[in-house]
């Protein structure tokens, strides 16, 4: 940030009085501009035992497969961003079942809201962030061609879940994935 | 927003080729503004069978209770911000133990994201943005004179859930206080 997007002036980095961090204020106008993480949110959707995953079709990670999920939009809910998620992705028709996984990503500003759901019918087909959409069995799963790691805990306490057929709600920090 | 904030130039309010949603493009060097949620974040600090409540020094709701939160900064993680808002509001030394409510405010285009905690001593006092701070047992809530509804729903649920002895992970959307 260089300038200020009230105004137009230059921005300069200190800190506001009454607060303990460095913000962009405008010279001009005094206008502070809070940057603060984003929400990512999806789902996992289940149709009798599989799992529909999407192999992305854009960057970062193109070509591995992931869950529907993207940035959470202004004006909707979480279970809404979601279920758009699911749609624009895999044209997947879900119904929201539980808040899931929720993981803090301080290294990139993200915050992961995962849910399980239903995914209602084989209707689906690949939206266009997608290059192929399918389902997966357990021991299907492209554990090695996942794109995120938030994706592959989401899965693995999903299986691990199943097995005692109790769904537990798991939260905690997410490191960068080792080069 | 009007100007670029990356080279101060004008934007306009357009959708993005391939994006399904107006946003702020700039008419000189194309940068796409994307404006999303932000999250708050806090705690219910538990000490004994009482807990912490913050009357607030400021505005919105200047004077009314609230449990200690506070918008998420870049490069911390939930659990972090949680604690870091119980200690700049209350001093408070906080152990957190459960994250328990998810709200949706689509309206302000906020996600609440509450935590249980442990009051960890009784060493708190105000912070600058505190007029007060107090412990509350259950019947000697304010109910009348809480500033959000988010807080409401937060300390309606823990003390329901400790009757019952089990705290359960509430998320769901919150409408506007009515006027």
């Amino acid at each position: 940030m260089k300038f200020c997007s009230h105004c137009g002036h230059g921005v300069s980095l200190r800190i506001p009085e009454g607060d303990n961090l460095p913000r962009f204020i405008c010279d001009h106008c005094g206008t502070i501009h809070y940057q603060n993480p984003n929400i990512v949110t999806g789902c996992l959707p289940v149709y009798e035992d599989k799992i529909l995953l999407c192999k992305r079709a854009i960057e970062p990670r193109h070509g591995y497969w992931t869950l529907p999920a993207g940035f959470m939009e202004n004006q909707e809910t979480l279970e809404q961003a979601a279920m758009r998620e699911s749609a624009e992705e895999a044209y997947a028709n879900v119904e929201i079942e539980q808040l899931y996984t929720v993981f803090s990503l301080p290294h990139v500003n993200q915050v992961y809201i995962m849910f399980r759901a239903r995914l209602l019918d084989e209707n689906f087909k690949p939206g266009i962030e997608s290059l192929e959409v399918k389902l997966f069995s357990e021991d299907e799963i492209p554990w090695d061609d996942l794109a995120f790691r938030t994706i592959h805990y989401t899965l693995k306490y999903f299986f691990e879940d199943r097995k005692k057929d109790q769904y537990t709600m798991r939260s905690h920090r997410v490191e960068p994935a080792p080069k």
